[in-house]
């Protein structure tokens, strides 16, 4: 099985045990095990990883070389600040996903801005938590040159 | 079965037909029965249309309440300048996903600016074709009310 | 009598019958009367027209010289992104009154500037259905050479 | 009858007694006589007021809470700067009709930016002294809840 | 004879019949008999459209592919706002001269930027109607690889 | 015969004498000889010149009042920086046209200011060295009056 | 006992007499008097002033020169828009300690520049009248010459 | 005698009393009584006034009208944020000349732009007290038609 | 007693050990003793904490979620870059002081931005080491409901 | 007798000679004579200089060290862009009396910035001609330590 | 032996082991050798860190003090987006030198900006490895005094 | 030997004439001498040149193809504002280095933009004298094919 890295940023591990009224109760652990299951149905073993340090995340990054064939990205709000992140892929050269629980293009002006995004296949937001699962597929595809439908 | 409208825009009419060897032989035609094919295998009845008319595509928007539970959005480059198109979105009230082939936060500022992002449920941009499958399944998992994993 | 045009741009054509709870129940065809009577109290033939093309609406403008002593203007959205529009005006050298149903103002950045304003007599907005009255009470004024108190 | 507030900010004082070749030789006087006049025929008292002090503009509007039932403001150049009258605005809760001579959106930049507006019904501009008796229509019409048409 | 395609944007239509006294009495249908002997001259079999809608325009340049080996395009507003056009012409890959009755670079800023010119071989603009016939002129240099003197 | 100057800024000795393989052998000396040949075709005498010093270029525009009909001036890289050059072709009030090799519009955003269109006639670009024969062409038409077609 | 005034901009008079059901019923009196027991405690006269006048402002802070050892200042709206208060305190050299009742930082952007801040000691904003005790504090400390803790 | 006006705005009444180390020893009074004898010598009665008030300072150019042939006006921070003392003076029509005392280009960027300059007839700073003694020179020759040398 | 954190972020473990003769010889040390001795006499229970790492600052902040009634943060130079600091003060939902020693909006402009504030309860800055207890008393007048004076 | 410089910048060799209709018949010549004059009357002994060569401008003012004790300079329209200018003026030191003809404040905004400005004792512009004799009385005064009046 | 510290940021440790076609095989554990081999020629000590988190950099610069002379820092991405590393080297008052493998100034707008740069003696950019060593070369020279040549 | 140009733009020529408290007593002469020494150290014959002329710049740097192996080029003020230099190094297509007596990203921020930097090898800046000879140093290893340690 072809192994990917699902790494998670600042305040994801938080998800699902703060306000559960306003953002449900999933949390970041079950994102993970959903991200384990669907990952097996499409022939991924799926690791996963969250970090709320920067330097953290960038090594996580350094270390998948190797390791994954992949990458399902969620930098959080480091996704707006961090040019090293932005390095940090560009440096690895594995195809990135880009996710998000939110539409950040729905959101404040500084959120629009992604230093993700320039290096990254993709980026997919709004969805909430299955948005992950969506990255996941659109990464398969990706891994095994399906690139058309 | 549930009726959900796939909507494209400007120039992708062109789709598969020019430089091939660039973008893929995969036609718009290609695109639509994909679509039609994996929405039936989430339970959706997909209807296609494409303008290259701002207003031709307004009308659709405003055509699809009644008709059509949510739609799949690739709005080209009216995205980046149509506020009438955001303002029809905002008017019927339906899901709208919306999706592009290329990421287009990669690309030339113009197009980091998307006026139907406000008024849509989410994004998926870079994975070519297959990002409106992606979107189809994003949709079908609101419409269930399943915005969870 | 003298005849004037009132045209109404993108997503008008809604007015009144999506939800009535927010907008109130006054349809287009219900402005468009109203605009008749008032019309005709001022010494006014009024004729409506409304479209959701640029290119009709650019159009519309162009057929009115000749036709019409003036314009009230409802150009939506295409008032903040229609350079083309704004050139119709000034080419045809008819006065016109925009009118805006929402202060747009007092809305998101985008919609503060106006290419109509440029070469419109004023602009009236925030007044909902009845500010349509007000313009064709202005423009009746300036018709009429009326342009004091 | 309902007292309806007319005040008018700085210059305006000039009006008609200057460059009446350029201006016409309408006086601010004789706007607040036709506003007067004008608000009888819909059931207004219309009291006038003017200064040259944002200061003092300030506080006649602190001062028409529970005096008037809205008022039609021209804050001249003020309009444009102060943040304290927008302030004094949202402070007493009274509907404002926001009335200019010229049409402020054809003029220079920094003309285009209202603080008035955000805090206001609606605006009315361009129509010269006319646009004092639109305004208070348009006051009438919204004291009255006759918001349709 | 190879064939070209002189295309036109929104309100050149009304070229000559409006305002004589300032834009000369040079009609639209003046300028495209010019074009078609001056083109004659050069070997070229000229073809002309013109329309306000900008979806026209679109499967206009669409529709050259094939048909024509070049285009000379005057897309009028449309050129500051229009990214769809933009990727139309990016779309079919011929060799497009843009041109300009006026000086664009000396009018409003707004005008200044046009979405054509990133896409065009070159932009023309100031000299009239004279600068179709110059667009002819390195239109057909161009395809006859005569890129020198 | 009327005179006309080709005037041309920094940098532009260069051409030809390097990189042939990409700017192709046309050198200086080969455009000022074309632009000889084709404008005594044209009924033009004309006078060539070239310097790199910003100086310079102001007094050869000044020494052209009473010499020269007008000027092709392709200012190279001051084009985008020298107000004074600006001033001077203000001061001389000669027909000025604007010509450059390259598309600048296409190019680095610096490139695409002109501080020469505001008080020139028109502008070429994006045609190479045919660039200049057309733009003989335009300022031959103004000069005999022949704005039309 | 040392002599500090309390200095109150544009609409702080309405406080408390407004909306109680939103700010609370503390009212600009209460709030000075609140002032004048909390800077008894702390060794202070405190003498209050308020005005909606600009250069009634100004000129309070030319009188505190000689009659004052500080100032507690809440501009209110002028913060944002007065150059002129800016000088009049670097002019009388007096210590200013700035306060807002609400967070200035977490309003609209043009609430976010203080003219006030660079000639000010510090700010505090956001703790409603509870703030002007604070200010006081500081102000005390600082006269006392006890920067440190 | 020709009357004119020399017109101070907000701060400028403390010159001289304070920080004489630094700002000298030069007053109002005493800058007004220079004034008074170098516009004897010039020919002009020259009468001075000075306020905090932006509206004091609107209704003294007012005044101005029919009193003085021109006015010499240091206008203080109002300078930075006036608008209403710009269209102040362009309603009287008189030939102001500005003057500050430091050179307002060599300080903060918010004092580099000026709402007076565009009505005035001309701007003299960075000269300290002396300025004023220009300013009258300035303006006694433009009052003698004395625009040459 | 009700806990509360002082949370100090990046360099402010230097202060009072480096160039005392600038800064006072007030160490962190001094401070959080200050903060310990000030915060019982408010009925506090203080716990003081800091850390150079963005990630630690951030997990600080999440663990006192059911450890601390509240927190008082000097962010530092995060203050001024970090998003992801702001989205861990949202989402444990603890009222939160911000406070600087400096006075931060007299400083350079990219130490003008807080990404701190808008999720803040208020700011206090520019009162050195005393800000802490100022930001204390706050704090305690919060948490006791105590919001007026 | 103290000497001083009266350098001028590009195209100022044209005055006079051109339009004199619309520019007066004041040549560069009669400035030149007219400075003389006036300078002598001051105790000046005046030298003056032109160029529209940058360099040749920055070496006038490398040479004015030593020889001269200040300087009238026009730049002309290297004002607005020669940072090369600001540092010959810093690097000799001597006082620059910035002088324009026209009230560049009111002109095209890219004429509002002056890099002389920053290193000038101070500037005139917008009296003509006359500007040049305020600056010798300027500089006379400042150099006779008249800073005062 | 004066010792140094070299300091490199994030994603530096991933030299030389990642597509060495492209940027050579120079490791970082290469470049720290060099370092020390060359400042043992210089007389300097050279200690070698790396870190990919900004916090853990922060504390090599504090710990700095007292231990090294001089600090030679390749800050990486944190050189554009880091205020926290600007403080830390102000706060220890270490000379600094900046030094970047990469041309900065000739890559995306985003890295022209460096906060490390203001603080820093100076900067070299764009050699390479080779960087390292001017670096060492220009510490040495400025802690010995040798600031000249 | 291999030839390399040191060339210094405006101003430069003043170095250790003017203020040598301020700047060192080392004159051009002497960074030129020492170049010379430091240069045939490396086996580079060294030409040295300066001028306050833009054009002879451009000149210069024309005339080193053929006769320089590259460049070290201090532009002195025209490194802010000279596309032409830009353009002609581009020309030219000879290795350049960079270098700046100060650290120009430490001072105005408009001097933080380098025209030069774009089409340079790299950038040396803040070392004075010093950095003339690392950028020797820096060419001599480019030359000799030692990008490396």
């Amino acid at each position: 099985m072809v192994s990917v890295l699902v790494l998670n940023g600042p305040n994801l591990n938080l998800l699902g045990t703060r306000q559960p009224e306003v953002y449900g109760d999933t949390t970041l652990t079950g994102i993970e095990s959903a991200c384990a299951s669907h990952g097996a149905g499409l022939g991924l073993s799926v690791v996963c990883a969250q970090s709320n340090h920067e330097g953290a995340l960038i090594e996580a990054i350094h270390a998948a070389r190797g390791q994954h064939a992949g990458i399902v990205l969620n930098a959080g709000a480091f996704t707006h600040t961090s040019v090293a992140l932005m390095d940090a892929i560009a440096s690895v050269g594995l195809p990135v996903v880009e996710v998000h629980l939110s539409n950040i293009h729905a959101r404040e002006p500084f959120r629009h801005r992604s230093y993700v995004a320039p290096v990254a296949l993709g980026q997919i937001c709004g969805f909430g938590a299955r948005g992950y699962l969506l990255a996941l597929d659109a990464l398969a595809a990706h891994l095994s040159g399906d690139g058309g439908i």
